[in-house]
């Protein structure tokens, strides 16, 4: 990989190898469009656009004005992964230090300071206008240390599990970008045997996902099978915290699923990864011994990615603890799997749906610092987690401040995701 | 309630007491609009407003020429309760023998012909942009059923059943207007305790629900009270058939809910019944003795309505059977109720969000025909349903068609839903 002529810190998420989509709001009353990430820069693809509409028509003819100036990513995706590649391919010709057109920025002094803008400078919106959200449940580690705390380890696993990739439908409405603030909610939790309290949940925790969107759609009756899922169906991928209310979902969850516990928000990352971003970060997911289904098989084995997962607690107080390290390869199906599963029975995913991979933890667990969950972490809220300053939680403090992040790739050539971040604020009286 | 100057069957579920909303396409080309049913007649609110803008313009002061130009009832629905009582009620005098305004339509041919069109020479849109879509469970006797069916009688309620509207989340891009084809979904069964095979189901069953669809929104982190609910939140209602594929469903629903078993195909019927129309039907629901939570209180004790509701089963020869009979009066929980709990802990609910009721059966069960699903009706595929002709079911066979039906009021002055239908048709190879 070149370097770019732009001076980017290697430890910078938004390499040259990398080139995020997102969609940003700049400090001039103006509305939300779309730029790409680069070192501490946003790059707005809207504005670049109208300096030189014909070298963007050059790059794939499908483009067009509207596509950049909208306010959300959906109908880029809509235009399917070979015009990301082309647009993904043009952008880091364009930011190389040997680009072959220099006079657009490189050597232009008037452009750069329209064009690129510091991210301090923006303001981050959700990227995509969300139809559905559906979060999976393939974090085998997760799932398993969930299992062995409610059912014991002889049952810990439902014998569904490794045959297909469990899932439920979630709360689109409730989709938030990083940085929205988060309300502890109130529900009906169960402190005594005799009968529900409506109260502010006392144990509200995080889940560490990773979270894929759907470019290319499939209609009402048909069904998606797994290699074109891998090919062309995926837009590119977020991180995404599923705030969870546990004492919420235990009352509530019998027989239909988790509802309100989960339905208060959801936050994503504001960067969009393009597929082709992380096709080099591919290795094997958590080994399967179940023959599969054949809709389920995969050419090849390399079918998740190795991206590099850190969770940061901030106390009210500001100290900040790395509470989990984990890997997003510690999953048992992969988001291939994930969409021709959902739409075997022919229901329709649509440009801009979600897909949660479900909670990752590592197979170290709690004693490994490696879940994506306090309430494996803690135990199920039994043990406290030590944090800096000798101050502890099982579940989260109002005032607390919960930061994903994630990357893969070396120093000067890293695919990272920014943050993922939620501060929690007091309930609703 | 006065008469209309059009001839009207006194049958008919669109009286002069009714004036549902819906979403057209005429047969000359033409973009999807509102217009209302009458009798067997539409009326084009799109062609109305262009022959007399000022006239509406007089109902309500945030009528705009878009609001009925619209492919969907959104932008209706969010101007809120008092806009559509103006504007239904103009209707009602418009259509009245005795109109304020004869001019318009009664003693005007061209117009009359210009604006009033034949149902049969519409196409029904889907009426709505749906958001989400969450269903409920809130038909009690339905839920007794099934449990006692799955866990035994003694515990055939979960124990939060009588403390919360229980629901999950469902999928919204299947949602369905009536008369869609319903293909057959393929997907895991398990025919042999040593694994699932991927196969057609063999267990496709209906439900009969109520759906509500919102019109107010609320904001994250806020909650809708329930008499707020009851007041402003709800545009109206229509019939919905939440097909369901039970094989599918028994499989994959531990632990977090159904998924492919349900969210291949979701029917509503084409007109919304507005709030305001049903008004004159409530009635008290199923009695729940479980004190309740403050949030779920409400002032008066009528929160049902009593809709008379019908499944009939159409078999590929062509012969019908009426095989259920009940009344939505049978739900444990009201619309207001749902909407108060599903905002408890801050989750927004948007314009067009869709509410379903949950399965409805009557107390009679299987033996008085009151059943609202077949898994019901034949305990679990036990027990064969007769139909007309010596024919027999279980479950769905391909090209069976199911309609609900469902209305309320005497002769003359019915407000009903017409046809919420579907065929099902043979499954993807
Ligand atoms: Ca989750
Ligand atoms: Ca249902
Ligand atoms: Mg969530
Ligand atoms: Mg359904
Ligand atoms: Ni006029």
């Amino acid at each position: 990989m070149t370097t770019s002529w732009l001076d980017i810190d290697p430890s910078s998420d938004f390499s040259l190898a990398n080139i995020p989509f997102g969609v940003i709001t700049r400090e001039i009353a103006q509305s939300p469009h779309v730029g790409v990430a680069i070192g501490t820069y946003v790059l707005d693809l809207q504005l670049l656009w109208g300096l030189h509409p014909e070298k963007f028509q050059a790059v794939h003819e499908a483009l067009t004005t509207e596509i950049f100036s909208s306010p959300t990513l959906n109908a880029f995706a809509e235009l399917g992964r070979p015009a990301h590649r082309a647009v993904r391919a043009w952008l880091q010709d364009l930011l190389s230090i040997d680009t072959s057109c220099p006079e657009l920025l490189r050597d232009n002094e008037e452009a750069r300071k329209l064009a690129l803008i510091p991210q301090r400078n923006v303001r981050m919106q959700l990227p995509m206008a969300i139809g559905d959200y559906t979060d999976f449940y393939a974090g085998y580690h997760h799932a398993h240390a969930v299992g062995v705390m409610f059912r014991g380890v002889q049952n810990a696993l439902q014998p569904n599990y490794t045959h297909l990739p469990v899932g439920y439908h979630g709360r689109a409405s409730s989709m938030v970008v990083s940085g929205t603030p988060i309300q502890r909610p109130v529900g009906q939790i169960l402190l005594d045997p005799a009968g529900p309290t409506t109260a502010a949940s006392r144990r509200l925790d995080i889940e560490l996902e990773l979270g894929c969107f759907i470019a290319k759609p499939n209609a009402l009756g048909t069904s998606v099978n797994v290699a074109d899922a891998e090919k062309e169906a995926i837009f590119g991928y977020v991180l995404l915290n599923d705030w969870s209310a546990r004492d919420i979902q235990t009352w509530e969850y019998v027989p239909l699923g988790p509802f309100n516990g989960k339905n208060f928000a959801t936050t994503i990352s504001p960067w969009v990864v393009l597929a082709d971003a992380l096709e080099p970060f591919r290795t094997t997911g958590v080994e399967n011994k179940t023959p599969l289904q054949d809709y389920l098989k995969e050419e090849r084995r390399e079918n998740v990615f190795d991206i590099h997962l850190e969770v940061d607690l901030t106390t009210p107080e500001g100290d900040t603890t790395t509470i989990s390290r984990t890997s997003s390869k510690h999953l048992m199906w992969s988001f291939p799997q994930m969409i021709a599963h959902h739409t075997l029975g022919g229901c329709p995913l649509r440009t801009g749906d979600l897909l949660g991979s479900g909670t990752i933890s590592g197979p170290g667990g709690a004693k490994g610092g490696e879940c994506g969950s306090l309430l494996e972490i803690t135990e199920g809220g039994k043990k406290e987690v030590l944090l800096y300053g000798m101050d502890a939680r099982t579940f989260l403090k109002d005032g607390d401040t919960v930061t994903l992040r994630g990357s893969c790739g070396s120093a000067g050539a890293k695919v990272g995701f920014g943050e993922c971040r939620g501060r929690v604020y007091t309930a609703r009286r």
